[in-house]
């Protein structure tokens, strides 16, 4: 569930996925829980008549924002009307299955971690750069999770006299290095409107200064922030996935060269790209629910 | 093991410790480790001496520098000459007893853990502030050492354009916030020479300008570490230990208030001073001991 779209997916016991289903998030004030039930279980009823072989074990659900995964409650969210909606629950109620509900980053993580980029590592954040950036850690092989609240490297302050950001901070990560935060700042810069950070990138590499100057404060601050990573946690690698994983070595090279740079003694990550993908959450949702359904003594 | 001194205590099966002995640490080059085992062979054979009716079964040792813990190996340790070091074998060997060697600030924090402050905690960070600053990380109600480089607070960087440290990088955050660099820089300042940290914090309180400059970039610093811990790892909690603890609450109540305004909507940890006091590393020790006896089969 995100702030626009619902995503849906159906996933046999292979791991194959059979069927990707987008609706629009229904917004509907304090009523907003309630509809999001109501399109899932038609999605789920749809899954049923499209793929009538298949019986669905377990279901489960993610979003953004604040979720304590082991309680299946969405604390809260910025672009979604709940406060405390205890989704695993009503998700078992209304569907009559094992329900999972975790957040949408850590989910993509179980993916990475699972069956990703991020396997061979016990200690490993992976980080997703998109609109926002958020990290899902995994610290001695398991989860950390905090209750929902950790994670949130783009809220982690890089720059306290920098811009305000839209939690209330002060120069967190994500006014700086987000995909969201390079388009915005050259769009402020030069009064043009980009389709995304790519474009920027790629001006970047054609000599547009401007470009060079937004997209260097992203590569600092992004390194910045692994660099603080590394000193603290010490983790064998970071898996950059989202939306700006996708510049690949335009990204990866400049900013392995700067964690470089930045550490001395400290352990030296692995800066390395996600390996499964946009799909990654709906394929961690889809662990998750497996997950659920074993700790209700099924066996997927 | 410190680079000064070796400290050393005898403590009985209900914890006391009985005694409380400290040599200067042998340098000797290559040969400091073997220095270093003679020094502690005569120390645990004095406390036979000393206390003939308490039997020692387990020795724990502690080191500064990169400990691994749990292969009981000192890695690296700026102020003391070795290289992977195999301490807990020697140890067991020489002594013949089960042995532990961990890393210092690591010991502190496992003492606060167990029987001090950071005991009603289960993801908490002890930061011990001295010389340096290092942090010993619970995650999840279990240590987090990521093969001894994990808890460098102190070296994680908070102003990539700040003072060079001792470590090689640039703006570690003890260089500005540890009690080694607040009389550095009050020193370099003013051209007079001070006994410690206590003593500029207490003129910055009576109103000298230069004193209360450093002192606010050390609460600054240790605040916006604090922020991304919080923001990353959200522990519930941050103990701080060391000597600059002992500033109390002209430490943190300032501290706290910045922690507060800096975060909006992330887990606001809980800071407090550490309980155990000096001694916290040598409890600790004797508790990785007792779990190195535990290990062996023993029963202390």
């Amino acid at each position: 569930m995100g702030g626009t779209d619902i995503k849906a997916a159906l996933f046999d016991a292979s791991g194959a996925m059979l069927g990707l289903t987008r609706v629009p998030t229904p917004h509907r004030g304090v009523h907003t829980v309630d509809a999001v039930m109501q399109e899932i279980a038609e999605l789920t009823a749809g899954f049923a008549a499209d793929f009538p072989l298949v019986q669905p074990l377990a279901v489960g659900l993610i979003a953004p924002g604040i979720v304590d995964d082991d309680r299946g409650i969405g604390i809260h969210a910025a672009n979604l009307q709940w406060a405390d909606a205890p989704f695993k629950h009503l998700a078992e109620k209304r569907l009559g299955m094992p329900a999972s509900f975790s957040h949408d980053v850590r989910a993509a993580g179980e993916a990475e971690f699972r069956l990703g980029a991020a396997l061979p590592y016990r200690d490993v954040a992976v980080v997703v750069i998109g609109t926002g950036i958020a990290a899902s850690l995994f610290i001695g092989g398991r989860p950390h999770s905090a209750g929902g609240y950790a994670g949130e490297l783009g809220h982690s302050i890089v720059d306290p006299a920098g811009e305000l950001c839209a939690c209330g901070s002060t120069g967190c990560l994500e006014t700086i290095a987000s995909a969201g935060a390079i388009v915005r700042r050259y769009e402020r810069a030069t009064g043009s409107k980009m389709p995304g950070a790519k474009e920027i990138i790629e001006r970047a590499r054609n000599g547009d200064s401007e470009a060079q100057s937004i997209w260097n404060d992203a590569l600092d601050a992004l390194a910045l922030s692994i660099a603080q990573l590394a000193a603290v946690l010490a983790p064998e690698a970071i898996v950059i996935g989202g939306g700006l994983a996708q510049a690949g070595d335009a990204l990866l090279v400049p900013l392995r060269t700067r964690v470089d740079n930045l550490l001395s003694f400290q352990r030296l990550p692995v800066v390395v790209a996600a390996s499964i993908g946009e799909n990654a959450g709906l394929l961690g949702a889809a662990l998750l629910a497996r997950a659920a359904a074993v700790a209700a003594g099924m066996r997927p």
